[in-house]
């Protein structure tokens, strides 16, 4: 089928690619003329046939709802536009209604794949109406992996990206998990090569997974991570599940921990250390400026 | 080669099974007559031929101390005793140094693969003498899966229940992610079907694994859990390794999480928050006999 | 002074007591018409001399909103509102914005203290132009308790109440450790009388607070806390404090534990460990059907 | 009354001060012999008349170890030995042991109070027998602070250290606690000035306590903590809690939460956080040679 693309990063260019490899037609838009398409937006429009399907792939937030604003005057009755960025489920809401005003059809569409999809396939959840889901099927099939499983309609509009945004949730906890086994197997000399160990649990294991497979790759690359900052960005899917959590008074203490963690790895100094710091100076004496005297209890008896 | 089995409970009659399906010759030994191979531990050993080595797969703890002990009675210079169950790594290096007396080498093992094991392989993580470990490679390479992971010579005696406890901690906080994303899900009537949702996760994602096969595999047989009672055990291993991670001061915020979500799973009611109850009592009125009146903010004002 | 008190609640009677003890003439306007000074807030309005101060008692959200609109039409330029609910710190920007619009000042003031604060006096935590807190004093003196602390302008509109939220977020914090200690005590047969050892930090210790004054009280009331159950509602500052912390990127593990410890207290259930033990049950074989084979390692060999 | 006082350290000093000052008569031994009022640990039992009471008060483990072995030799049947050091209340049941062969009474005595105990008192919690707690009682109550708390007789040898264990465990959840909201406070410009915020709180509200009146002098002395690092040790109590509450199986995120802080806080780089950022890496392309394309989505996709 023929579809319009949004936003040419390696994302998009890379599901591009993937599409015409597959056999559909593609125009794709980006701001960036080498690798863009189209000369405008309304331009990669008018290369396509009704019913229109375009595919946004922008950044979420200010990006994505100015480019849904822009295909609204664009599009028409019939049309479907896919949000296929990072956007939070709840801006989904608002880009089913600016289109559904003009009938045109939205599905929001949660993607995990990374680098690999393009070989790999990427994995879909998506959101919407069936009957708008139906007609963009046939792409969603040439995106996702071979096999029966990486494609889900999870439900309403909003529904595949707050599938997304709890898979991104759990991902953080998985990584916390593997990465605090890492540090542990580290902190002590009983284990000779922590490599080899992580390694091994590739098969047979409980905790094989693609993250694991991942991991040993880095520690082969470089071994003990010597390189590498133990600095941790989150892009707002770890954020936002926390605050679902919240929202809905669901405990979730290992998610939370490990976005907590991201937190403290970006900190050149923790404010919240430095008053623990203050309080024990101040009932444990001047701590700063240590008493040598010979025989003592340590000095938080308090 | 030839080997020796104390132990057929669940995993050890699995493991004699497999071991005598790539040609070993496994004497088993277990206190029930019906699945034993020999009358006692003496006939056992009695039935091989040195250098002897004898795999111990029996419950942790006092029983895996006695049988060690009478092992060093009935082995001698040269043969090779193997721990397959559960034990502290702590208590290894004790196992080691007893034998050691009697010229017995020790290795450590940790085994992973479950119910699984038998038809898989199990994974293997082990802790010794490099001239012990090679005198048992053959039933190291019979158990592990087939490929070329899933066995690990980690270190000296000890690294291997270190390394499987590692394992086991790591095991506790990828179930907690997964567990915390279910419940979200579950939380909100935002996706249709929790079920599928998940299904779609084992390709194509990050978050793809063996775990998120094993639990997509749960909620087909009982949509929702819905037979199942939220209680999890905990067998050791999560506890050992927090208590290593504070050892070695090492943050372990995720891991340690999934263990106190375990403990609470199984309280009836909860001390801690029964304190909680009693403290918002006493600052916050009688909140035991609400006031009724009309017009008024939350009792939490304090 | 003159003010006007809107909401006769628990808080607000108190409030109004303290007030008219202090000297100060008080206009009460509640639903209930039991307790009003006034038939109508346009009627308590009228009672009042210009320039009028109008203190709001009332619960957060939407009906603070509809009564602080209302009071935009009844009040003029020169007047002051102050918002003494437990309102989100967000929601008093917009409280100024529309009370501002008809050239009336704003104040948002976090209100502790509870029952006990009739005869102790409240703290109170305000925000809002310097110029409109000066005409306010005189309340503020009134209601904080005695001695030098119990007051603080924060800041501009917002800052009050961010303030409490901040105060009520490290509340959960404190409660949640001595909880937690109290548990532990209890866990144990090692200390003869926990609720003795409660009584004794209450002087020379590091923990002396209030907060324990009234755990030890609740403790000298029902020892062992056996008549309360361990459940624990939220009121919502601590779910703000911990979101405010999300929106900055700040650690908040301690406070988060003891929002999420509420949560957990409050289900029946826990879908969470439904899926543990669901994975547990995949890899562990059947351990809803235990197997009683007599020596045999753990279930969680995985 | 009379008694031998071991270890003249800060600590030491200050309780020597005040049990002379209240009217006894104490001998102390110090290996500082500037400070010291015998020659050795058998000079100072020397000096005092049987029955004869020694307070140890020397660091925690070996040390405390070797003097109690020592004045298990020089002491006799009906002669008490207080440890009122740091030690951990498992060690205590050895101390009770190995004087008791020598019928020699022996109470564990956790002490609270730092700097402020000489002038304030000491908040004792001892364990022991009765009969030998009533010998030293007027030493005790000599310690402890005026008016009717601050000590305790918690229960049998170990129960002394176990609450004063448990103190220290609740100590630092209460300190993470404030130090949470600290960070908050500070992370956002609302407030205008944060130590006027936590100096308002110190009357009338829920969180007023030692500890916040003690941040209060801190963040006086030194606003924004600017002189301070964010790196706080801990002395053993707070990681003996948890692993007492993982014996117990009590969950305890809050107080965990307060371990694992100061452990990262004493980390120049956290190996947990290189293993995350190097799985980010792995599947979300060269994010640390990241491509300039116009507009693409996060490079957290996945």
């Amino acid at each position: 089928m023929e579809i319009g693309l949004v936003g040419l990063g390696k994302m998009g260019a890379n599901m591009r690619e993937r599409l015409r490899a597959k056999g559909h037609t593609v125009v794709g838009y980006d701001t960036n003329p080498e690798v863009s398409d189209a000369d405008t937006l309304a331009d990669m429009v008018g290369q396509l046939s009704a019913p229109r399907a375009v595919w946004v792939m922008v950044p979420a937030g200010d990006i994505t709802r100015s480019v849904i604003d822009e295909l609204s005057g664009l599009l028409g009755e019939g049309d479907v536009v896919i949000d296929g960025g990072n956007s939070r489920w709840t801006d989904d809401v608002t880009s089913g209604k600016i289109l559904g005003e003009h009938g045109i059809g939205f599905i929001d569409c949660g993607v995990s794949g990374g680098v690999w999809g393009r070989t790999n396939g990427y994995a879909l959840m998506c959101g919407g109406r069936a009957e708008d889901v139906v007609k963009v099927q046939p792409v969603f099939d040439a995106l996702k992996p071979e096999g029966e499983f990486g494609f889900v309609h999870a439900g309403k509009v909003g529904a595949g990206h707050f599938s997304k945004m709890v898979h991104n949730g759990i991902e953080y906890g998985l990584m916390q998990a593997y990465a605090e086994g890492y540090e542990l197997l580290e902190a002590t000399d009983i284990v000779d090569n922590v490599t080899d160990v992580f390694q091994s649990w590739r098969e047979g294991t409980v905790i094989r997974s693609w993250l694991l497979d991942l991991l040993v790759a880095a520690l082969e690359q470089d071994t003990g991570l010597a390189s590498i900052k133990g600095y941790a960005d989150d892009s707002g899917e770890g954020r936002w599940t926390v605050e679902a959590a919240i929202d809905n008074a669901v405990p979730m203490p290992a998610i939370a921990a490990a976005l907590f963690a991201r937190f403290a790895s970006r900190q050149d100094d923790s404010p919240a250390m430095k008053a623990i710091a203050a309080m024990r100076n101040q009932f444990g004496g001047h701590a700063v400026h240590p008493d040598a005297t010979a025989v003592r209890p340590d000095t938080e008896a308090p």
